[in-house]
């Protein structure tokens, strides 16, 4: 007996589709496709990976069972940069927390998240390499980090599983009755951010400030705190126009 | 930095302990080794093997990963009787909703209701065979079926995936009022923000970038920017820095 579709079906399953899972420098085929058929199951479809170890093959398709069309379609990208340009957040998954200055949230306060958000995506979920998890650069590149709640004795979920269960969490919370979040801000995508990053490195370059032959961790900190503030369109053209003035210092 | 545990972290556990998983005719070893290392990221460790096709093995072991001590302590039984004779509760996983006279939960609801018991346990949850599922003969040995919510074009986890969710459900239903903690930061206080916005607006007017003449809105959609990254101290010092350098150009 099917069950009948709630009348917003639709409009979760759009929603489910604006959300990107990249798998980072993955070192198993089967990981792939067990991640795949993990998205599938909950209706995400949109799967990069990002310099795996492997490209997918017969058991990555042989993991992704009824899920291997994800496959078929999976867009491979040399760098993080390159598979979320297009996105307006981009959160890590790690297993354990650790000493940076990004927030940390739950599964299900990041889905809850999603779900309230009014123009939301694409959006982008990190998940590291197999053991390793996401380098302190890697993890450079997110706003938010996502921490899976789990056996403080043993809390090394599989990929795959990993990948479940943040699925899982984005379809219950689309399910669920959310109220719309009144906030109408909608922030930069990443390309955009990349370029203001460049260009405030170069800048920082010219006003010493920036040692370019040690930059230490300054670039990282400076990353996360704009991260943080998850500027929009006019509030990067502002930012750039102050670098720009910086430039032009001593020319006019 | 760890987080200290809350103080019923040792009641979680062995109330995690009184759940058994019972794979149910299971067909590929590796996916026992999966289910126990999906259970034991969760804390639980009462797995039960009901006539699986192969005795735990080498590819089990490899798929347990760090949770291969669940596989050294499995009971295999002949028949699910055996598998939950002292259960005081025996749960159904399946993958679509059937015309049975069970009552249907979903995950959340499944463990809410674990939590919220009492004297729980041990409590019992089947899986059935990869790919057919729990026969009616055998959910007749159930009081109770768990759907998990999926897509409805393609519903079919993957069996320790299932596992996975259950699993992750019951403990974050028993971390109840225990979420972890949402942030280590700490942001500067609103003076020294007040100093750094003095600063900034000081050094705009010096590169030009800002008339003192006609400020406009500027300086308040600079605030608001940088109240929402909510800077802390080491942040701010970094932020007046790159300021102060911008003021020496052309002092060198």
């Amino acid at each position: 007996m099917d069950i009948a579709p709630p009348p917003n079906a639709a409009h979760t399953e759009q929603r489910l589709a604006r959300v990107r899972m990249v798998l980072v420098g993955t070192q198993h085929p089967g990981n792939i496709g067990a991640a795949a058929r993990a998205m599938w199951t909950m209706g995400l479809r949109d799967l990069r990976l990002v310099a795996p170890r492997h490209l997918p093959n017969a058991q990555s398709a042989a993991m992704a069972s009824g899920a291997a069309h994800i496959l078929e379609t999976v867009r491979v990208h040399p760098a993080i940069v390159d598979a979320v340009a297009d996105c307006t957040r981009v959160y890590a998954t790690t297993a354990r927390r650790r000493d940076l200055s990004v927030p940390f949230a739950t599964p299900r306060a990041f889905a809850e998240s999603f779900a309230g958000q009014r123009f939301a995506g694409p959006i982008a979920v990190l998940f590291g390499p197999e053991r390793i998890g996401l380098s302190n650069q890697e993890l450079g590149h997110c706003q938010e980090a996502i921490e899976i709640p789990a056996n403080p004795v043993y809390s090394s979920l599989n990929l795959a599983a990993s990948v479940q269960v943040l699925a899982y969490e984005l379809r219950q919370a689309l399910l669920g009755d959310h109220p719309i979040a009144a906030d109408f801000h909608a922030p930069a995508p990443q390309d955009a951010m990349e370029h203001f990053y460049g260009h405030l490195e170069r800048t920082l370059v010219r006003t010493r400030f920036l040692d370019p032959e040690q930059p230490g961790r300054l670039m990282l900190k400076l990353r996360r705190l704009f991260a943080r503030a998850a500027p929009d369109d006019n509030e990067l053209n502002i930012l750039r126009g102050i670098l720009t003035s910086v430039e032009q210092i001593g020319r006019h």
